[in-house]
């Protein structure tokens, strides 16, 4: 038995072949689930919004964040940090560009106050120095502790440790940032050598705040050792976790749905392939519908259902499972309706692709991680989008 | 030594990470190359702009075909369609939703002239009893040619053609449709076998004119067999193919390219992991440049270089190809800069994702289809658009 399929009436499509309800009150609350974590260490409570939050969107889920005390935001490029501050009702919230400080940037940071997480040497004298001519300036000093990306590394860090005040001579350092390779948390030995590495970083330079990615990282969740002055949740704000066995916390919830129209019940006999390249053959006779939802709206191709290649990803309608078969298209998936009473496919006209049947953190297992999320959250025209509040509003939830 | 690497100014990016030239001409000038094709045959030449022309914009691409005399349109959905119509300045052109007709979108269709592609009995029902109602409508009507996905397959055909006067008595039927599966072209036989379905299928039916799917099926263009009395194509235009050694004409044009800023120059030792999941491993001492595309920005992650996944895939600055390496992550993907000279990388701060040295056409053969085109011609906050033309007024194109 599934859980409840919700009812999604025909004005709620309008002319649109997808419907996406977005439930900002449960980012809230997992905000929250994270802020009690956070003061065990009287550490701060950030929260990373980066990638429009994951398709939650910023314009909404900021504000409800600033509203439970949220001062102290992650975004990924300048762009997003513009973005962010003409959305928060106040000027007193910190935001940090986690890509750095690229090229020709620096006019955009000071205009909006975002303060770069800088990630090299060359961006810490760029920043530096334009902060001389213009006037001081905040950053964070990203730490690359052996994940070989973003961040000073071993050679970099004894240049700073060296030349510490004439490096950061016109900066306000905020924090010391790092961030964990292994967020499936697969082996939490990786995690624990990248602090030994991180702490002999500080044991060379002047004493400041230092936070560590976490979202994706069970062992945070655990382990307080990990918290240190501020944690940065992300993906989990989102419902996301490091995988299916893993929640943030028992009681994190879902935050977002989506359903897609389904059409044109057909039969196709056992051994007959099925959609495009021929790359999936019926195992039976079979009854199959097209559910209006493909990779051009997100649906990654690579939860296709090949011979060569099951994955066993599926879509609900009502309590009944619809696996994908064959190939994901670019406005469509085939799924497989043998096992669904006629009655339900006549009454229903549509499928759930993610929601209370199917969780998030299954697709991103089957994809490989949330790129999953941040596809189906984008923009599109094919998409009718409302926020759970406005979807109660609009369309009385009967049925 | 590589194709011409494009000057991108600095105000070009201003405060965005990503810049993205689209070049409409080229557009036209493939749109023409298939139109010669099409008349060798007197076929019509219809344009398929479904998932916004593939990135290239219909409120660019329809106008100028529309100009160039293309009157015959394909988008997926209704929605589209809307759009589409509103965009065409006269409404003498026809528009195709080859989605079909969904549930509760008769209105739809009426109120801004679409024409469905029927894809069931269902829905031929459907529409026919809707323009009893409301006034005589058009339609195509999809027949299945064992793809087994859009279209009336046997039995349903078999009953069009047994009560098609009663089924189709408020429609004008202007075309049967149908569509290969095996779209890369890598057996023959399978589109000559869907072709005998096909005239098997016309045998029983009224004589009216007849449309295939086209343009990533090399054989049509090789065959007038296929073109039947109009062709579709689509990814074709926007300078795509089924594979690399394929184009669709020898003097078919790139009509997109994208350039990504580029950060954070770094030694990383031989044997070292590099990004998420440390999954690739430094195979000698390396150079190593971050290039802020990722695949929230639509550069999918399925093209990522690992250890027990190598694929090949490139960027480039100047005349220097940049292999990928690690994990594509949200928004950033790592490069080895280990070959390219310092004073290039000193001048170059940007490295070209797609352009004359990186084919789409390779990323699509790469990524297994033209998601990747979809993925990154979407609106993204982070990039900053142009026409070429637009491009080209804004920033005299010298360096």
């Amino acid at each position: 038995m599934g859980n409840t399929f919700r009812i999604i009436p025909d004005e709620a499509f309008g002319s649109k072949a997808i419907v996406r309800i977005r439930d900002i009150a449960a980012v809230v609350h997992n905000y929250k689930l994270f802020k009690k974590k956070a003061d065990l260490t009287n550490s701060i409570c950030g929260a990373v919004l980066k990638a429009d939050v994951h398709g939650l969107q910023m314009k909404d889920v900021a504000p409800a964040l600033y509203k439970e005390g949220a001062r102290y935001f992650f975004i990924e490029e300048i762009c997003e940090g513009i973005a962010l501050r003409k959305i928060l009702p106040y000027d007193d919230a910190r935001i940090y560009a986690m890509a750095g400080l690229l090229h020709g940037e620096e006019a955009y940071f000071k205009e909006s106050n975002i303060i770069p997480c800088l990630n090299s040497l060359e961006q810490l004298n760029r920043w530096n120095s334009f902060c001389g001519l213009n006037g001081r300036g905040s950053a964070i000093i990203h730490l690359d502790t052996h994940m070989n990306r973003l961040g000073l590394l071993d050679d970099e860090v004894n240049i700073l440790s060296n030349e510490f005040s004439s490096l950061t001579s016109n900066l306000m350092i905020e924090f010391f940032m790092s961030h964990f390779y292994d967020i499936k948390g697969t082996d939490h030995s990786n995690c624990y050598r990248q602090l030994d590495i991180l702490n002999r970083y500080l044991e060379k330079l002047p004493s400041i705040p230092v936070t560590f990615a976490c979202t994706d990282s069970v062992i945070l969740l655990d382990n307080k050792a990990f918290n240190l002055d501020m944690i940065r949740p992300g993906i989990g704000l989102v419902g996301g976790a490091p995988n299916m066995e893993n929640p943030v916390a028992p009681d994190a919830k879902h935050t977002i749905e989506i359903y897609a129209k389904m059409s044109q019940i057909k039969n196709v006999k056992k051994g007959e392939t099925i959609g495009y390249g021929g790359s999936y053959t019926a195992k039976r006779d079979i009854k199959l519908a097209l559910v209006h939802i493909g990779y051009k709206d997100g649906y990654l191709r690579a939860l296709s259902e090949l011979d060569n290649h099951p994955q066993g990803v599926y879509m609900y309608v009502d309590q009944y499972r619809l696996p994908i078969i064959g190939k994901i298209s670019l406005g469509a998936t085939i799924v497989d309706v043998t096992d669904v009473p006629s009655d339900i496919l006549e009454k229903y006209k549509y499928a759930e692709v993610v929601g209370s049947n199917v969780d998030i953190k299954f697709l991103a297992d089957k994809a490989g991680c949330y790129e999953i999320l941040a596809a189906l959250g984008r923009s599109n025209i094919k998409i009718a989008d409302y926020t759970l509040q406005e979807f109660k509003t609009l369309f009385s939830d009967n049925g």
